[in-house]
C-alpha cells in the first residue's frame, strides 16, 4: 500500500491521444466553449494514381478526458480544475455563497488539524440556493430557460456531424442531414440536437444533467436515451487497499477512456478528503451512494443508522459537489421476504444495508419516509436522484422476480414526488439477467417510471464466467442500451473477485464503450455511425495509423500489430499481418473494383439482374454481358 | 520462429481442471463411453448449525477438452489419439481401406524424403466408401438408422440433467422435468436429447454431424439449433510466423477451453503434414477452406486456380480426415459488381480469390459449375459443406447488403443440391453487422436455407474497437446465437490487427463460450442454467473453491482472487475481498435470510400485500403485520 498523504501531478496521466488535438466551439446562445477531440488523417492514396492522394477529413469525437489529454491545459492538481461553470451559475443570481460548510461531519472534518497534510488546500466555501430557490436543471427547463450547460451538451452531442456529413455522408449515404430540429422517433434521433430539444427532455424528464452547484469544473454531459448513450465507471477505495492518490489517478484515467461520470464507492478512512481530491480533479459528474459513508460513521452497525446522521451525510457531500447521489429508498419491508428464497439473496450492498436497517427497525427506511426531505437538500444544490435498486438480481435464477419488479414500481411513485420538487432522476436496474429476459425490464421501466432515464448495471447474461464478466455484461449492456438504457454502468473483469486496478478500470470502460456505441449505431443515432465509417475506410486503404488512432484505444491496436510485424514500414504496407501479400482480401478487392471500373459494370444493371435470378442464363451468356 | 520440426508432447497442455475427474456414460444402443467432466463441490456448512453441513452433488459438464485432461489417457502425439470411431465405422460394412491415398499432391508430398522428418509416421491408408455407397450420416440418418454418433451426441448434449434435475432442479424449480422424449418448441428444448431426436434433426439438415469417416480419433459432437450452441476456433500458420509443434499445441489449447471444432486456416509452407498431425490429434472436427492450399499450390495467382487441382486438395484433405469444408460456391459474377461501392468490399479470403478468378476468366467459379462433382466426393468420406459466405460484410456500412443476401439466396440453392446427395450442410454468415440488423440475416437464412444450420463469423457489432474486436463481436454472437444460429466462429482480441497467440486464442474461445452459453441460457436449454445456479450457489455461500472450479476459467478467477487477497484463509472467507466484512451484501442478506425464517415471514402473503399496493396503510400499521 502506498503511503502518499496528497496526489502527486506527476502519476496524473496527461498525454494527448495520437494525431489528435482539443478543439473548442463557440456557443451562440451563451459564452461557452465546448471542448472536443478531432482526431487528423492521412490522405488516400489513389491506386496506380501515380502518387495523387485525396485528403480525408478529420474526426471529431465525444470526448470525456477532459483538460487533461490539452498539452495546452495547465493542470495542478492541488488547485483542481478550472472552474468554468461557476461564471454561468453566479450569472443565474439564485445562489449564495455560505459562509462555511453546513453539515457537522464536514466542520468536524476542517477542525481536525491531523488531517491538514491530507486536505485540499483550495477549496472553497459552498454555493447553495438562495432561501426559497430551486436551482436544479429541471426547474430551468420546466420554467423554459435554456441554460448554458444544455446549449454546451447540445454541440457537444453533435460532435460536428454537420460537418462530418457534408464531408463523409455524401460519399457513404449512411447519415440523415436534417438541420430543422429535431425528430426524435421513440428510440431513433434522425437530426441534430439543438439546445431547445435538450431543455424540453430535461423538462420531460427524459433527461438528465447532473450538475451540482458546487461541481463548477465539469464538462456538461446528459443522461436520457434520446442522447448518445453513456457509461459510468465505479472508482473507490475500501477497507483492504487503495490511496488518496490512487483514487485521482483512477478517475483521470478512466475519463480518459471514456467514462462520462465517475461513481466514488469509497468505504475506508479519510473518504471525505479523496472525495474533495476526485471532485476539484473531475470533468465529468460524480455519483456516490451517501449510505456507504453513512455506515462507516456507525462502525458498518446498519441497525444504528439515523435519519439525522444520513441527512448530514447528504448535506456534506452535496457541498462537496456530488452530482447524483444512489439512493436505495425502493427497499420497503414488504419486499425483503419476497428475497428470502432467491438463489443469492440481496446483492446490493445498500439495498441488504437498508434491509437490514428495516428489519432491525421494524419500519419502512428513513429513507422513504423521509424522501421529500432529501428532496429539498437536493434542489438546494441540484443534485440529481439515482434511485437505486437495492433488489437487483446477483444471479441469472433470480432475475426479473416479483422483488425486483416490486421495487421497481417503488422507484416509479418515488420518480413522481421527485419531480414535484423538479429535482433530476434516473433509476437504477439489471444486475443479472439471461438475454431473453432483458427487453421486460426496459419496458417495466419506461411504463412504471414514466419515462426517467434508466442507468443498469450490465446486465450479466450469464454467471459461470468470472474473470469475464465485462464481456458477460456487455452483452447484455449493450442490448439494453439499444432497446433504451440512458447510462450503462460498467463492469470491470474483476467483479465478484477483487478490486479492478489500472488496467481492469481501462478494460472496463472501453468494453463499456464499446456496449455504448453498439447501442448508439442500433439506434441509428447520426453521431454514431461516421466514426466505424472512416475507421473501415482506413482499414481498406491501408491506413494502419488512421485505423489505430480512430480506435477507442490506440495503444492496444498498435501494440496488437506491431506485435506481428513490428517495422514501421509493416505500417505503410498493402497487405495485413494475418494473410501475407498474397492472401490480402482487401488488396484483392481492390483489384476486383479497378476491374469492374474499367470494364463499366454497372451495379444497378447488376442488381436487377440478380433480381431476376437469371443465374442459369447467366452462366451460359456468361462474361459478355458484365464484365 | 522455433524450429522444431516434429511435435514435442512436453509443450502438450495436459492439467486436468480443478476438482475435476473424467466420467463415462455407456450408451444402450451401441458399444459407446461418453466422456464428460464431474467437478466435484465442496459441502454447504449451515450457517449458526454449529458444523452441520449439507452435500452439494457435483456438476457434469460438456468436455470438449478430449483426453488430454485425463490423467488416465496415455497421450503421445507422434501415436495420435485413440481411434475411437474406427469400430463403428468398420461394423456398417460400408467403407473399404485404399492401398494408398488418392491425391496426386498426397503422393508427391508422400514420396519426398526431404519430408520424412516432418511427417507423421504412424498414418494409415485412408478409408472411403465402398463403390455406391454413401457414407455421411445424413445418409444414414434419413435411412432410419441411428448410428454411434448420434447416440453419442444424445448422452453428450444431456451432461448427465437428468441427475442433476433431481437433485437440483427440486431445489430452483427453473428446469424442466421431462423424460418422454424431445418436444422442442422453434428455439427452446423443453427436455432430453433423445438418439432419436438427434437422428431426426440430421435427416431433415437442421443439424450436423461433421465426422470424416478418416477421422476416428474425433469425439462426435453436433451443429444444430436444437442443441447447444457451438463454437469453432480458428488456428493456422501463415507466411509470417509458426511451426508444426506450435499448430498442434493450439488446436489441444483451444480444445481445452471450449473450441467445438477446430478451423485449421494455414497457409504456409508444409501445410499437408501440420494437417496431418493436427487430425491425428484432435479430439474435436476440423474444418479447413481447401481453396487456401490450392492457392498455396498455384503460388498465390487466383487465376491460375483449376478445378483439376482443387478437386486434388479436396481429395488430399478428404483423406486425411477433413470433417467439413468451406466452400465460397456462392460468389457468382453478377454479385461481384455489387461490392464495388462498398466501403471494404469482399473481405472473405476465399471470397476475393474467387471473384479474382471468375473476373480473370470472365465465367462462373469452377465450386459453382462442379458443385454436383464435389459432392460425390463429399459423400464418400463423409465431409460436411460449410457453405462460404465469400460477400460477408467487412464493416457496418455494408451490412445487410444486396450482394450479402444474394449470395445468400445461392447458397440456399446449393443447399438443395447438397441435400439432394444426402451430403450434410451448414451455411456460413455474418461479419460487421449492427445489432438491429443482426435478426434479419437468421431469419432470411431460415428462409432461403431451408433451415440447414447457421454458422457465423461474430458478429461484430461496431467498427471503432481493434484490439476488442472479441467483445464487438460477442455481442452479436451471443444475439445470433440466441436468434438460432448453432454455431459461432471466434475472434480473437487481434482481428484485424496480427496473429493470435496462445493468449489471445484462450481468451477468443472463452468469450465465445460465453456468448454461446448466455444464447443457450436465452433459448431455454435444459443443459444450460443448472451450472449458472450451482455457481451462484457457491457464490453466496463463500464457497470460493467451487466458485473458481465451476467457472469457464478457474484459473484466471483464482488469480484475480488472490491478487486482492492472496491468503489461502481468504478463500474461505465469509466476506469478499470487494467490500471487507462490513459491507458484504451476501453476508447481510443470510442475517436477513435467517430473519425473516425466524419471524415466520410468508412469501405469499407478502407478494399478495405487495400486490395490493398498500404501502401507505403499511407504513402506518408497520411492524406487527409482517415482521
Amino acid at each position: 500500500m502506498k503511503k502518499e498523504k496528497t496526489p502527486d501531478a506527476q502519476v496524473i496521466s496527461r498525454s494527448p491521444f495520437p494525431a489528435s488535438r482539443k478543439i473548442f466551439v463557440k456557443g451562440q446562445l451563451h459564452d461557452i466553449s465546448v471542448a472536443m477531440r478531432e482526431i487528423t488523417l492521412h490522405d488516400t492514396k489513389i491506386h496506380n494514381g501515380f502518387g495523387a492522394t485525396e485528403p480525408n477529413p478529420p474526426v471529431t469525437v465525444y470526448d470525456t478526458s477532459g483538460p487533461y489529454t490539452d498539452p495546452n491545459a495547465a493542470i495542478d492538481v492541488k488547485q483542481g480544475l478550472l472552474r468554468m461553470r461557476e461564471a454561468w451559475i453566479k450569472k443565474r443570481e439564485d445562489v449564495e455563497q455560505l459562509e462555511q460548510i453546513s453539515s457537522d461531519y464536514g466542520l468536524q472534518r476542517l477542525s481536525d488539524a491531523k488531517l491538514d497534510e491530507l486536505r485540499f488546500a483550495y477549496a472553497r466555501n459552498p454555493l447553495k440556493a438562495k432561501p426559497g430557490m430551486n436551482v436544479s436543471q429541471m426547474h430551468y427547463a420546466k420554467k423554459g430557460i435554456i441554460t448554458a450547460e444544455m446549449e454546451y451538451i447540445a454541440i457537444r452531442e453533435n460532435q460536428r456531424i454537420d460537418l462530418l456529413n457534408e464531408q463523409l455522408g455524401a460519399q457513404y449515404g449512411v447519415m440523415s442531414h436534417q438541420h430543422e430540429g429535431h425528430s426524435f422517433g421513440a428510440n431513433t434521433p434522425k437530426g441534430y440536437i439543438t439546445p431547445e430539444f435538450v431543455r424540453q427532455e430535461v423538462a420531460a424528464g427524459r433527461a438528465v444533467i447532473p450538475s451540482n452547484i458546487n461541481h463548477p469544473e465539469l464538462e456538461p454531459m446528459i443522461i436520457g436515451r434520446n442522447f448518445l448513450v453513456k457509461i459510468n465507471a465505479n472508482i473507490g477505495n475500501s477497507a483492504v487497499t487503495s490511496s488518496i492518490e490512487e483514487e485521482v489517478e483512477k478517475a483521470v484515467w478512466a475519463c480518459r477512456w471514456g467514462a462520462d461520470t465517475i461513481m466514488d464507492l469509497s468505504t475506508g478512512k479519510n473518504i471525505h478528503e479523496t472525495r474533495e481530491w476526485i471532485i476539484r480533479n473531475s470533468p465529468v459528474p460524480i455519483g456516490t451512494v451517501p449510505i456507504y459513508q453513512a455506515l462507516e460513521k456507525v462502525n458498518g452497525k446498519a441497525e444504528d443508522l439515523t435519519w439525522e446522521l444520513f441527512k448530514d451525510t447528504l448535506i456534506e457531500q452535496a457541498e462537496q459537489g456530488v452530482d447524483y447521489f444512489t439512493i436505495h429508498a425502493g427497499v420497503l419491508l414488504r419486499y425483503i421476504p419476497l428475497t428470502a428464497k432467491r438463489v443469492t439473496g440481496i446483492v446490493s450492498r445498500g439495498g441488504s444495508i437498508m434491509a437490514k436497517w428495516c428489519l432491525a427497525h421494524h419500519q419502512e427506511s428513513f429513507l422513504y419516509t423521509h424522501f421529500e426531505e432529501i428532496c429539498e437538500i437536493m434542489k438546494t444544490y441540484d443534485v440529481a436522484f439515482s434511485l437505486g435498486d437495492g433488489l437487483r438480481p446477483g444471479c441469472i435464477a433470480d432475475a426479473n422476480d416479483a422483488a425486483q419488479f416490486a421495487e421497481l414500481e417503488t422507484l416509479g411513485e418515488l420518480t413522481k414526488i421527485a419531480w414535484k420538487h423538479d429535482i433530476q432522476t434516473i433509476i437504477e436496474g439489471p444486475g443479472h439477467v439471461p438475454m431473453h429476459l432483458i427487453k421486460e425490464n426496459m419496458e417495466k421501466q419506461l411504463e412504471h417510471c414514466s419515462e426517467a432515464p434508466f442507468y443498469t448495471l450490465g446486465p450479466l447474461t450469464t454467471d459461470i464466467a468470472p474473470g469475464y464478466d465485462h464481456i458477460t455484461s456487455a452483452i447484455g449492456a449493450a442490448m439494453i442500451g439499444w432497446f433504451g438504457t440512458a447510462m450503462l454502468c460498467y463492469v470491470t473483469p474483476k467483479e465478484h473477485l477483487g478490486l479492478p486496478n489500472k488496467k481492469d478500470v481501462k478494460d472496463g470502460v472501453i468494453t463499456y464503450k464499446i456496449a455504448a456505441h453498439a447501442a448508439d449505431l442500433a439506434k441509428g443515432h447520426p453521431g454514431a455511425q461516421y466514426r466505424d465509417n472512416a475507421l473501415s475506410k482506413a482499414r481498406f486503404e491501408f491506413r494502419w495509423e488512421d485505423q489505430f488512432n480512430l480506435s477507442l484505444d490506440p495503444d492496444t491496436a498498435k501494440e496488437f500489430h506491431d506485435e506481428t510485424l513490428p517495422a514501421e514500414g509493416a505500417k505503410i504496407a498493402h497487405f495485413c499481418s494475418m494473410c501475407g501479400p498474397n492472401f490480402c482480401s482487401m488488396k484483392i478487392t481492390q483489384d476486383v473494383r479497378e476491374y469492374a471500373a474499367k470494364e463499366g459494370v454497372d451495379e444497378a444493371e447488376a442488381l436487377k439482374q440478380g433480381m431476376e435470378k437469371k443465374s442459369r442464363e447467366f452462366t451460359e451468356k456468361g462474361s459478355e454481358i458484365y464484365l
